[in-house]
């Protein structure tokens, strides 16, 4: 639990750090985030972070504050004393009347928390996650998979029905039956010795990791491109991963019954992640 | 603004009513709610809103308890002195880990708000709502449309999306192209004199005055069934309307360039709005 967080301009301890029952935040999902991790006291890819939100807010009518929010993660790892932590970043639309109206909001809520984090084990990197298909599916004619709000229950939802059936995540396909991602982390397929991952259109979120993904391969002489998957691609992959900015880049051993590559961590997944936490120690 | 507040077993100023930063509700629209309208002090079909509300929270693993949501909802209105009023119940996951786990949260949030309301004039109900159809589409291979949670942000980005074109309201088609429901009512068609609205499994909330039309249609010697929608069928429609607790039944004269009926409120979805309104009286 965070002992202090970063409330609409100071540090304060976590009990003072109250929403407002009207906030719009609470009452519609009209909120925005980042989840961010840090290594040794520094947020990794901050700024990629900070620009995607920035994106995001505008669109949303929120205001864009780049420099305000990168005081507020770096003043809530510094109260907190964190070094490898998640780093969570809120911008509300704050407050507003009963009857859902943006124009009634006039003080958006700023909210960054941060906490401990410990990574899966190197065991786990190593044997894969192994996930299912939701039964739900993601909407690539919403702009909502797009950003990154509050309205997170679907992904919460897809998560629980995976655990209780024994796996780790979810991988959910769209509306149109190719594959979009996980539950909150973007997908890539290797096939025939070359990765994909599902196209921005595709009811997903623009990964920061994904991203990083695609501009780190070509350093290790592998093709990446952004491609449809349909789902006897993905059950067929040679290899298949999963990234975000908290797990770097996990392994996919088993999709439902179908077993990836040999059941467990392939090697280019693990020469991605390999490459991946050098650009981690670089920054 | 409501000066008093329904707050986890008591009423207290709404500046009291403060929520957790760790809030699921805030952090993951990982909430429930029901909005109510209020007559003369009374809520309207207040039984069924706390059914649909039961039905929904264990499938997200929070606690059913009707008498308590009732207590909740008749005290924020009696606090407040509100006759006709927008009510609405909250009731959130409440705080947990900043990691998603809804294992760690123990303490649900119940929240009753209420404010005043003031329906549309009567002239806007004799000309009609002016909607566009949205470029967002529900997603009927979700659980989300169907269930009143705080992801809501689709939903308003869909209004305002009408508004900013001038228009009161937009009607969203589902993934597979049929009519769903518009940004926060249910939709009927009237067609060759027969009522027709979407299926419950197209992408669409399952309204509380959409069953109630459905269940007084026959009292007017009105046939009203579920059934799928093309764009074409809803453009040549006799008449349009849109139900919910609080507009009621509100006729729709215009959509995008398409003039329904006769660019006015249609006689039958004004015999509805009559007898809706007798059986508000009668309750």
């Amino acid at each position: 639990m965070p002992a202090k967080v970063f409330f609409n301009g100071q540090i304060v301890p976590l009990e003072q750090a109250k929403i407002s029952a009207l906030d719009y935040g609470f009452l519609f999902g009209y909120s925005l985030f980042e989840t961010m991790r840090a290594y040794a006291g520094k947020i990794f890819a901050l700024e990629r972070h900070l620009e995607r939100l920035a994106h995001s807010a505008p669109f949303l009518g929120l205001p864009a504050d780049k420099a305000n929010w990168k005081t507020a993660v770096v003043a809530v790892l510094d109260a907190n004393e964190l070094k490898n932590a998640r780093v969570r970043l809120v911008l509300s639309a704050g407050p507003g009347s009963l009857s859902p109206d943006l124009a009634t909001c006039s003080q958006p809520t700023l909210l960054a928390l941060a906490a401990p984090y410990v990574p899966p084990a190197p065991e786990v990197y190593r044997r894969g996650y192994r996930v299912i298909i939701s039964s739900i599916r993601r909407n690539s004619q919403s702009p909502l998979p797009g950003i990154k709000s509050a309205n997170f229950l679907e992904s919460l939802l897809a998560r629980q029905e995976a655990r209780q059936a024994g796996n780790e995540d979810a991988l959910l396909l769209n509306d149109k039956g190719y594959l979009a991602e996980a539950s909150s982390s973007n997908v890539f397929v290797l096939r025939e010795g070359k990765l994909l991952t599902p196209p921005l259109d595709s009811g997903i979120l623009p990964g920061v990791t994904r991203e990083l993904i695609l501009e780190l391969a070509p350093n290790l002489k592998l093709a990446a491109t952004e491609g449809q998957i349909s789902q006897g691609e993905l059950l067929s992959a040679e290899e298949v991963f999963m990234t975000n900015s908290m797990i770097e880049i996990m392994p996919v051993s088993r999709v439902g019954s179908a077993v990836i590559g040999g059941g467990a961590a392939g090697p280019v997944s693990l020469s991605l992640l390999e490459a991946y936490r050098g650009l981690v120690q670089e920054s």
